[in-house]
């Protein structure tokens, strides 16, 4: 995610200098957060926030500080890490009207598209076309290929208004700041494209294998007194879950629990207030159902 | 070679930061020039220049600015781009020994390592042990793998001095920001170091065809009234031609002569003013004889 990251930071304050001084980043996911904090201030972009709801599929709630006129874009992360949301076409379609509404192009971190066992992927782009949207993507994840280092942006621009503000001039050239992917890896992209389409047994079988590990998490985690799932995992290999108050000896300090968990059972879990979410913490279901039986 | 440079660039302000706020680099490379005092200028780096000699091997000459206490290291590119010069060991260790009692450390860009045919390459590091030397090097050039964007840089330090200054958790920290060189060819390096050490068929083919390009090129370079080569090629992949005042009808304009060269006969050279070197022209003759031979 953070390969992805680094492309959508490099490119879009370039992007935000262009069309307007000010951007739009989600919350949930402090760690994500500080260093793209970290990189907006490096290119004096500033960064504000908005609130998903826990226990409504972690849709995206109300802006912590309203868009004004120096906000420049909308950045949406689905699949989400770390909440494991995937996105209804109905709630994008609401979300992407809201940021047609505001005039804010969308930055769509869609970095575990097509990773969703719940319902089907929807892109931001195949949503609408009334706003124009870059699309973050890699390899790392639909591809299970981390540290191949390789992604990408799509341009989604109908009106032309991106072209028109020179984004896409922008990010040719920070491509040739920072010469990314090697050569060879490029030239294998096709061939991974078209060997492993969506629908193949390859692709199933990972989506199969993420579902059943999901499920396997959520069910032990449900049978944990003090323990609450917030909203079923849906996609990515994420899922959050809620410390109830007062029902485990170590309340709801999520950096505890994680850190004795590691401790005494060499488990590693994220506290949540590395998403800037305490009292929750953060599973990685990736791992094969039976070595998740064993953690939990 | 901008390869190379990205990770000097993006590596030694940070060292400097630490060391000491100024750096000196060599100036006759105003191409790679303009890119460092661009990266300097970003990372609050002050860049000072020394000429080189090109009558002389291009050897080093004076510093334009002569170093002070905000000198933080030379910085010297042997073999050379753009004058395919290649340091002795007397003269490298003359040159270290003036950067030894100026108390700089040294940034040694040695991409072309090993790439020589008129003498043996000597590394910075292995001319001297006095002083604390940062060698960068890549995939890309002695292993004819240009766009694998695999770089590394060697710490040199025998007295600890970088270590004392935080250099190399600088480096790692920096290799954790900007997601280098992909797996899959990281994982490669060990097979293709082992696969085609010096002096292997290989190694020694692809040195012979250099020379014998280098050769050619200087041939017929030298058969054309009005032009000279300065100093004879003897590594990377270039050679620096003069240009006779007054033998040319376009006097010693390099940028009209390269910019109706290309238009008229489809040949490429680079400008000395590319360079910081007007009055000359940048021949690279990595290609074929035959096609050189098209060429002149």
């Amino acid at each position: 995610m953070w390969h992805s990251w680094a492309i959508t930071w490099a490119a879009l304050p370039m992007a935000a200098e262009k069309l307007s001084p000010a951007l739009i980043v989600r919350l949930q996911d402090q760690v994500h957060d500080e260093k793209r904090s970290m990189r907006g201030e490096y290119h004096g972009v500033e960064v504000r926030y908005y609130d998903l709801l826990p226990d409504c599929g972690w849709h995206l709630g109300r802006f912590g500080i309203a868009p004004d006129e120096n906000t420049c874009a909308l950045l949406l992360n689905n699949p989400s890490n770390p909440c494991g949301a995937v996105f209804t076409r109905e709630h994008l379609v609401a979300v992407l009207s809201t940021a047609e509404e505001l005039g804010l192009p969308v930055i769509a971190d869609e970095v575990y598209a097509d990773m969703s066992f719940a319902r089907p992927f929807v892109a931001c782009a195949a949503a609408t076309a009334s706003i124009p949207i870059l699309s973050v993507c890699a390899l790392s994840k639909r591809w299970l290929a981390p540290g191949w280092r390789a992604g990408w942006i799509t341009v989604h621009d109908a009106d032309g208004a991106l072209a028109a503000a020179g984004v896409p001039e922008t990010l040719l050239k920070l491509c040739q700041v920072s010469l990314g992917p090697s050569a060879p890896i490029q030239g294998a992209i096709p061939e991974i494209f078209a060997s492993a389409p969506n629908g193949c047994d390859w692709h199933s079988g990972v989506l199969k294998a993420l579902e059943e590990s999901a499920q396997c998490c959520m069910r032990r985690c449900r049978s944990i007194p003090g323990l609450e799932v917030a909203s079923e995992a849906q996609g990515a290999m994420y899922l959050m879950v809620r410390l109830k108050p007062n029902a485990l000896d170590l309340g709801t300090d999520d950096v505890l629990l994680a850190s004795k968990l590691l401790e005494e059972e060499s488990v590693a879990i994220l506290p949540g207030q590395c998403f800037a979410a305490p009292g929750y913490f953060r599973v990685v279901f990736a791992a094969p159902e039976k070595v998740l039986e064993e953690a939990s």
